[in-house]
């Protein structure tokens, strides 16, 4: 098990003070195998996180790895889905992601060391808005990482992780024949071997990336067919057209 | 050049009200052609597309067409943009295409027939922001596709459109090796013949999709040189961190 030393990781995350987060890989696993976002709730905004950094640093000095991990769900099609949910998945997996880079990259910058983890995900149909705030955050990645190499700040680090399904509670009911349900210590476990090689992106299972790369190259009819075969299932709300 | 029968189409863009995105193709050039988002301004909640929606379908009967092009823009690094126009990018670039479409989207599944059209973008660095919004338009649409093909509405089409650099204005002086800048029109016969031919992607120049697939085949440092060799410039603001 790859540990990383004390006091070198933030992960913004739901169900926790910054504080339980600051301490050790250990926690990585709690936050991942938290639900949905509760404490954190309408603090998520830009001054908060400003806040919380100034707190972080004044406590345990310099954050070095920021893990961006917190993460709502509604699972239902998207005429199911409500306004406010729809806003709520935005807020939490994409602009948070926004509020606590911009509020621990200046630190990094100065020192020109840092690394900056995103956790995006493999998720499809059923889940417009999450998957829609998912890409945004793939996009985020990618986007920084760009732009930190054209600035030359590359003792700043990116990673992102895409897993599929885990065993959470996040999902109800999840299954598909692309593999078993991932457990949460062993997507922990590729995260942290992927910081530490400092790897751009970790797909969890690994050939999730084949099914990724076979969507550009291969003809639709054949993609749709492919998808069919995975037979991802899980809990969720259709035809319940929302009012709101 | 391709044109649609009149009122087949909704434009959702800046700088106009609904009327006048009703009528023919030619709009769509307008629509593309115009810069950032004035009058709709803060009216791109949900309510108020579903108040056009009714007013729309009153007028000229149900969209067959949805095109969702709006988009604004800060041209700037991660730490110069003000919080403000993040937030505001997402509403617009992204938020917009749940709201108009969660409008639209019912009378076409009732009728099980429709097109929803969207407009991204091959954005880069400098603009992780409106990189981001954008990749989460791709989102948005490859969710949608995905769940209507589930719920059998295969009379319901999707496009979107990832064009580079068009000669708007949107962007400061834009060029790049990649090819010369875009013109409006032939983005908007490109989309014409994508949407005509129900095409999921549209590539604007083609070849953006052999960059694309480059990026998950070759190996990081390379992407990085290929990068380097399109040498994509345009005016942005750097190094001025933000206050706000």
């Amino acid at each position: 098990m790859v540990r990383l030393a004390p006091s070198s990781l933030y992960v913004h995350s739901p169900n926790c003070d910054y504080a339980e987060h600051t301490v050790s890989v250990g926690n990585v696993w709690k936050a991942v195998n938290t639900g949905a976002l509760h404490f954190f709730n309408n603090k998520l905004h830009a001054p908060f996180c400003f806040f919380i950094a100034q707190k972080v640093k004044k406590d345990v000095g310099d954050v070095s790895i920021l893990v961006n991990n917190a993460g709502v769900i509604t699972a239902a099609d998207l005429l199911s889905t409500q306004d406010h949910q729809i806003e709520k998945m935005f807020e939490v997996n994409t602009l948070a992601h926004f509020w606590t880079t911009r509020a621990f990259l200046p630190a990094m910058m100065s020192n020109n060391h840092g690394h900056i983890v995103t956790v995006a995900s493999g998720a499809g149909s059923f889940m417009v808005a999450y998957c829609s705030s998912k890409f945004a955050a793939v996009g985020f990645h990618k986007a920084l990482t760009e732009e930190l190499s054209t600035l030359g700040k590359d003792g700043i680090k990116t990673t992102c992780l895409s897993p599929v399904f885990i065993n959470t509670g996040f999902i109800k009911n999840p299954s598909t024949r692309l593999g078993k349900i991932l457990e949460v210590e062993e997507v922990v476990e590729a995260l942290m071997e992927g910081i530490l090689t400092n790897q751009k992106m970790v797909f969890v299972p690994p050939h999730l990336s084949i099914a990724l790369l076979s969507e550009m190259l291969f003809p639709e009819r054949a993609v749709a067919l492919l998808k069919k075969l995975t037979n991802a299932k899980f809990d969720a709300v259709v035809g319940q057209r929302s009012t709101q």
